[in-house]
């Protein structure tokens, strides 16, 4: 059976998603093309021996570039933070190899657009991160918009709501601080993405941003907490799109309703296996949002679960992925959401902050 | 027992669910004060004999102006077109007779302002009706928030969603016309006062509304289907808000979530006997949002239903409605909400479409 | 417009919910006979005279031989404790005047049959009350497998749980003592006339019920605390259902579950403005069970309501009552739930703690 | 890094589930004994070559007695049909190789006893497979009774319900014949499970179970469609318990509802990730049923899941199995549940089937 060496940069959480995710990926889907787990990088080189050791890598490399130019990698898999986004795609594609990128595509929109063109000039395949979006209920989602079922779109609400920060006590960390990214950054580009893949592109924004806890014990936060936007997408449809990391309460509130002329569909990450469909048809005495459990009548449904209701999770989107991402190999067709995807994420997001910095509404085209 | 005679305008939907509930208020809250419902005016004197008829009220008016005039009623309660509820108004004051006007208080901004200073020169009881906000569990929640049980809030997002038009092949109509309010006169009042009874006063806002379906069968639409707002309150927390007729599959989608930081509150009156309370105490691993059946230990649960769960519906909202207007009467006291709040209102709304028009926000103070 | 005199025996709970349903009906449905509130009896005159005043009925009672024999009443509600109701039932039916009757119908069995036996040898209008079955809701549920809808029923699941006995710290009372009926005369009878209403006869049962907090504060508990039985219908089906009152957390966990061969229906009365159907039609992809709001397209839905979601309470249900004794008046038709259905009810807990005491299956016909 | 040879027997459903949880679970872990996947046997040697190559297995055995007895697997996974589990278990004991071996333990009360006893004797590490029960919500609700979080339990309700078989018209087959087990052999092991792992032992039972499409297109039907029971706890507690395969609607209808003196508890599979917890604390208005989402903060939570609600799945409880076994067979300590505890389900079933065939309660001790 054909296999591929892949080299994995990053020992923190999305690395160690992706390691679990390349280890049963093979037996999951009986994949033409299996992944060999050939090296890992790290930080520091002890840090590479040590997370290769436990994730099951081969071999462990002493710094990213050693690993991109590895001969025995054949692909790689960019899960470090991401400042080194950048310079690591951009050296694997220089040498024609594969890159599959976490999310954020780059440090900065001109990091995205430098690598999306890098992407382009190579001609090879190259895929970002949005994990959400491979549920089985977004994506049936998207089939059942696609296909008309729920008629011409009017309307999208969208939110990313999470409480990690909701706490005004917790203390300043790196999260809060110019090292990371704020909630524009962290939480909005999944949900923009998911707006993205339901409902295509945005035309124009009005947003507005904030830090609500300016300072917290142990330092001042210089990144923002929350940030809504309304706007108008290329289909006609308005929307209104929130995120936040101080939604007390909210574990996972990744989360859509779409409002169609014939019917609507509302979905909630933090009951990932339940899609709700409301259709203009019938008595009106029966009309009702229905609560669909997936199963294998939905696409991306794991085949080792037999029936509906058994449940997909988090990890399950990552198999989705490293799928995914063999197949763009072995067909060398590009499988969405492309470097090119991420990217248009990354320009909604500069268009709201224009917006927020104007006070008025900004063009996408614009940015 | 002492009594006050009612005049009531207006036969219709409203008018109705205000005699059941006159008829009712007595022997549910065993009132000081009693209704006797003497007099009903409609569009002709045969709507109001019949009205009055079916009503149980004792007599008929030829017009509201007789009505107004009668010394046998004491109180007038208005539910006519709107535009006839300034005249109306203006009329009981003069003659200090408390009213209790339907929402909008107004045909426009103007006919709001009039109402309210008529009202403040005659020093009589005046009361508009926005019944939803009167569940036990928003008022619960009002409670709660005025406690400080959920911290300082950071969040607002309310919606008032139904789907009445939201089939395009439904043909156009009086409310689709010149004739009425379109969801900004309709529905979004209704979130509008809840967000002002739950937050506070709003300080500025930027909007945008539309009407989608601009041609339907039988006449082109001339007023709005559906509109949104962002907004941010004195207290300092950003707020977004939606209002739509056109909202597939929703009945009465009104609905908000509040986040503070300490707690979080979600309601939907769809479901309108549960009020969902987050809390940040106690272990990680027991908190959630807990789903609170109203019961004889939230404010404003009727008093005949003895036990939590029992449930009540919308014309026991009517009912609270019709105790605070005789408890009002009787006390001399405002009791809220009086034109004044409905005012405050009616000025949000004027603030939404006039920063739609400007493309930018508008304070609130500048209407 | 024809009207009655209602003599309301009762001052307690349920006597108010009924005094109240009176005073609205008429406005609420246009009857064409009209209730009169004529005369009230209680516990003692004083206690009468102040009830009457509160509730708005003309005159106080003595005693209840009074108010039935009195020639202005010519109908009797009967909301007084169980073992008053055979008195009152067989003097009113002896006058030929209506009864209605809150269950349970008697204080026995015994009493049950003879009040069924009075009132069919009258010939005269009995119903009794049973008013959680009236929601919207619940009459569409009978409505939906009457039709076919949901195909052959093959299993049913019903509970009445509530917790107000629950904390096993609560103080023996009445409720608890040989004065009153444990849960199976208290909450059972509401899910067995559920049963009934929806399944048709049960044909046999199998059961056990016991007291679980034996002894309280202030004294020791003679009636039992929850109760389960298993059971076979005349239709063929399976069923299993629970009663309890020490459900920790159920506020009116009136609820059941339906089972066809074509679909299924789920109710809670916690909720009890939805109800949630599954058919099995359509692709298997958007099959789900549908959370349907009740209103206009569905029966016994308040006329006041105009649209969906605007949501019925208890109180509504009581007034469907009294819509539905004045309409058996007029025509002078048996309209359900007779005294016979409510005999029905009885027998059915009789043969369950028969099942019980001999640990076997035992036949309703046996009872 | 130690590792163990796995041999594992059966290509099918629960075969894959358990190859990609021994795939995955090393890196999940970073536990200290490896899996190596060894050997793989199946119904023929074509089949186990299929399977070996597709799920990642480096030999394919000939049969499974020579794959038990192979010197280079360390332990055996029984995944094969239930009538071979007995034969397989019983080899790979008398070589002294822990064995891991899916429900039902074996095809009769015999044979499972006869494991009991082999286990027993080989003083080696065995387990049994009751993935359900591995969820973080139900390990935390396991906690939180034995911690005396919701008091005294006093009711248990659990049901397994799904609707593989509920459309009447579907042909009779394997699974309807005498090859297989009917509901009580394969769905209500689980909740049976669940109801021991929550509960404790299981005093007496009093059932009744029925086929209820007794003839199919193709076939008749010889096994049973759903069970119900009513069962004492020796904690005291009753319980009632309900099992079904033509449970209309009904997914992953794997429910239960217990009830404290101090607080309650639900539970339903088909939304894995939330755990209802209601606490008899704090005011009344404030009480509710808590959804918490399962995270961190639970036992079994999967590490690579960071934060609460990005939520498990089906095969994460199958990676929990395998953590469980690789562990049992490092420490040499037993973890449940053990064969014997797979036993103890056995005689639940059986003492349900002699209570229906009896009309009476049955001893679990007489059985």
């Amino acid at each position: 059976m054909p296999d591929i060496g892949i080299g994995l940069v990053g020992g923190g959480y999305m690395g160690k998603a992706h390691a679990v995710a390349l280890s049963a990926v093979g037996a999951v889907f009986d994949t033409p093309l299996r992944p060999r787990l050939e090296m890992l990088a790290a930080s520091t080189p002890e840090s590479a021996r040590r997370h290769a050791r436990a994730f099951g890598f081969s071999r462990a490399a002493a710094d990213w570039q050693a690993l991109v130019a590895d001969p025995k990698v054949g692909a790689v898999v960019i899960a470090s933070p991401q400042n080194t986004h950048r310079g690591i795609a951009e050296a694997a594609f220089s040498l024609g190899k594969p890159v599959f990128c976490e999310k954020p595509l780059g440090a900065s929109m001109e990091d995205a657009m430098a690598m999306v063109a890098a992407a382009r000039a190579s001609g090879v395949v190259n895929m970002v991160g949005f994990n959400y979006v491979r549920t089985p209920a977004t994506q049936f989602a998207r089939r059942l918009i696609a296909s008309g079922e729920i008629g011409q779109i009017t309307w999208f609400r969208g939110e990313h709501t999470e409480d990690f920060l909701a706490d005004p006590t917790l203390p300043a960390n790196w999260r809060t601080s110019g090292m990371a990214n704020g909630t524009m950054g962290d939480l909005a580009p999944h949900i923009i993405n998911a707006s993205l893949a339901l409902m295509g592109p945005i035309a124009s924004v009005m947003g507005v941003y904030e830090t609500v806890h300016t300072s917290r014990p142990e330092g001042v936060v210089t990144n923002d907490d929350h940030a809504q936007f309304m706007c108008r997408f290329e289909n006609g449809a308005m929307g209104q799109i929130y995120a936040s990391r101080i939604a007390t309460g909210r574990k996972m509130g990744y989360a859509y309703e779409i409002t169609g002329t014939k019917g609507a569909i509302r979905f909630d990450q933090e009951d990932q296996n339940a899609l709700w469909l409301y259709e203009m048809t019938g008595p009106e005495a029966t009309r009702g949002f229905r609560k669909i459990l997936t199963g294998p009548a939905h696409p991306d449904y794991l085949p080792f679960c037999q029936g509906p209701g058994h449940g997909t999770g988090y990890q399950d989107q990552i198999i989705i992925e490293a799928r995914d991402f063999l197949r763009a190999i072995e067909t060398g067709e590009a499988i969405w959401p492309t470097f090119r995807d991420g990217h248009d994420v990354n320009r909604v997001i500069a268009a709201v902050i224009a917006s927020s910095d104007q006070g008025a509404w900004c063009d996408i085209s614009s940015v």
